[in-house]
């Protein structure tokens, strides 16, 4: 039997934090009051926290400066969002936002280097994640830090591989810990990491680095345009990619958190939306590892901004006009009904098995389309709650242990 | 016979600002206190105007959104420096600036595309300059703009040709003009324009795009190390480039700025640093064409910044302690004697017959050991102050018409 980890710890419902005025191009200029009205209107939709994104470019300008006065936005920025109610994480080495890279010069054109593996640039990034933990561990409402948003992204920029990022991950999650060492520190990855039979980031580093294992779940990867726009397996993507996450879990006691996902109109379409969020949200529940569901993103990129794909102008709970959307209805709706009874996780006997990870990368078949994918979902819409083990899980007995009883192979669902 | 225009048109001698605090590092976080006691300090040694730059992805985040708040920066910069006695040129593009280069993020990673030809780009990039130009055509003190610091140097990461330059620059210096009609406006290049065979920037497009044709003299490019520190032809290097943009000026009205000089240590040694600094002016006060001259740099980058070539951290006229430094001294002692006496600049009856750019490409003959350079050290440094004449000034009789009655090949030198 899992136990309801929802009765022991409630669950957080957030926003993935992206200002209305201005988006990131305003955070040079940073408008305090216009971000408090902004945690204001998250608060109003029954929020607990936002995610909020530093620019690496501002924050650490040289590779041997940390701006004082940026690690002050962002000590001021907690305190606002704790006044209107807000837990905040942090992440930092950003980098990647919604297509953009905000690199810092001394990693760029001439001076590219690995931002993986060179000594140098490491040591910069651990002395800035324990610059920033430090200077917000005592702030009230302040979670702990993300390394840095999806930096799994940058790897056709910063080319790398598995031993690289296998001992990197750890050194930058230590640095966090060193700044705020009560604090809950970790990355975070885009899908490639379940669904990219090669990346150098893998499940295993989902799994077992960090306070928090963090999923990001974005339906326009293949899923809706494979499954279609109503689809149960659309709504169910997270889900799959929590018990993702769970089956890779070295400790089970580790929370997986959604860290993002979100609704990207018109690949949902309009019609769908409603069930898009509320399934989204009601299957996540289901999980018995959830931590929580932080929504992406708190308001809409204005669309007097160029050069993002379209789908990024759809994605906010609040609209440009500073209306909530029907997304954020959604959402609000959502996170009222769970906040009133969020149920018990769904106890889960049945399980696909992976592949084994340690004789081939089994990725491919993880994605939209591929056999575990196919498998778990046919066993999910069709009433059977299941979750994904591995095969040193089943050897060890861990998977028993987790009350796991019926084992099934992808060619036994199919 | 040349007229002597340093009568009619006072020289002018400044600086290359770099602020003193945090370099360009503390951009987004300006001091302006501090940027009024740097340009207390220029006024001090003597100058009467500063060259400033912005930073692109601070005054253009994107590629529709121009920072208000960053264009009020830089007109109160304006000011300040007015307040000091000092006026001012804007370059706008930055880009590149000592070996660091602030590109925006919609022009880097996976928005990368041409800076010189791709349409939207272009477009913003007029939309920019005429902004800034706008917004600054009624400070008093403001000079005009220059399009971007050595735009040339960005021709690795944005590949283009010949034509695309040809008519890139003459949109963006509309652009300037569309903004401030009576201002000075400009583009500015690295000495590959003149020296590197097929490089897509040209001399013609110093001598004839642009209210001043803009030289930048920079002796770690090879004639340091070929020449020797103590050697005349570096002290003269500065005065054959200014000498190349006049032989390339469509237009003998046009002045030529040498907009770029320094004394980068300890290439040049210790003991040759006054001679060198002495020299380089004086010889440049010798070109008919002279506007000015504008010291690479005000402030010293400090050497807790890291990433930076070890010269960099060399330039100042004033070192990061706050003192004059012994390339301050003689930049000022230089200014108060050209103030005092400027001289008549040089007759020159002798010049060397350049190479015909119409047939082929001549600039590997021009630079450090080519046979142009050759010939023309060799002239200038046995007395006989020469000139550069192309062979099409020679048919149109403009070279005799300049005075220039001895008209030498290289070979005939060498």
């Amino acid at each position: 039997m899992s136990t309801n980890v929802h009765g022991a710890r409630p669950l957080r419902f957030g926003a993935n934090y992206t200002p209305s005025k201005d988006w990131f191009f305003g955070w040079y200029d940073l408008d305090l009051d216009a971000a408090s009205r902004d945690f204001d209107q998250l608060a109003a939709l029954g929020l607990d926290h936002i995610r909020l994104f530093a620019l690496w470019p501002h924050l650490q300008p040289n590779r041997s400066f940390i701006a004082p006065v940026v690690l002050e936005q962002l000590a001021e920025l907690v305190r606002r969002a704790k006044a209107a109610g807000l837990d905040t994480n942090v992440d930092v080495l950003q980098g990647h936002m919604s297509g953009m890279e905000f690199m810092p010069v001394w990693l760029s054109t001439r001076h590219r280097r690995s931002i993986y593996a060179d000594p140098d640039v490491v040591a910069a990034e651990e002395e800035l994640l324990t610059a920033v933990a430090r200077r917000l561990r005592d702030e009230p409402g302040f979670l702990g830090l993300t390394l840095g948003n999806e930096m799994n992204l940058l790897v056709t920029e910063y080319p790398t591989n598995l031993d690289e990022i296998t001992a990197w991950l750890p050194r930058l999650l230590a640095a966090c810990r060193a700044g705020a060492p009560e604090a809950t520190h970790l990355h975070s990855t885009y899908d490639a990491v379940f669904y990219s039979e090669g990346h150098p980031f893998t499940p295993a580093h989902v799994g077992e680095l960090g306070d928090l294992a963090a999923v990001h779940s974005w339906v326009f990867n293949g899923t809706v345009q494979r499954y279609g726009s109503d689809s149960e397996i659309v709504r169910r993507h997270a889900e799959y990619l929590i018990e993702q996450a769970a089956a890779h879990l070295n400790d089970p006691a580790r929370p997986v958190w959604l860290q993002e996902v979100g609704a990207p109109l018109p690949l949902i379409a309009d019609d769908d939306l409603d069930a898009f969020v509320h399934g989204t949200v009601q299957h996540a529940l289901d999980c018995p590892s959830l931590w929580g569901v932080t929504w992406w993103s708190s308001h809409a990129v204005s669309r007097r901004f160029t050069d993002f794909k379209d789908l990024e102008h759809t994605l906010g709970l609040y609209a440009e006009d500073g209306t909530v959307t029907p997304t954020g209805r959604a959402f609000a709706h959502a996170v009222a009904q769970a906040r009133k009874d969020p149920g018990a996780p769904a106890v889960r006997h049945t399980a696909v098995l992976l592949p084994d990870e340690r004789t081939s990368d089994p990725r491919a078949a993880y994605g939209p389309g591929g056999a575990v994918f196919e498998a778990w979902m046919r066993l999910a819409t069709t009433g059977a709650r299941p979750a994904l083990v591995r095969p040193a899980q089943v050897e060890s007995g861990a998977a028993a242990l987790n009350g796991i009883t019926d084992i099934l192979r992808p060619e036994d669902v199919l």
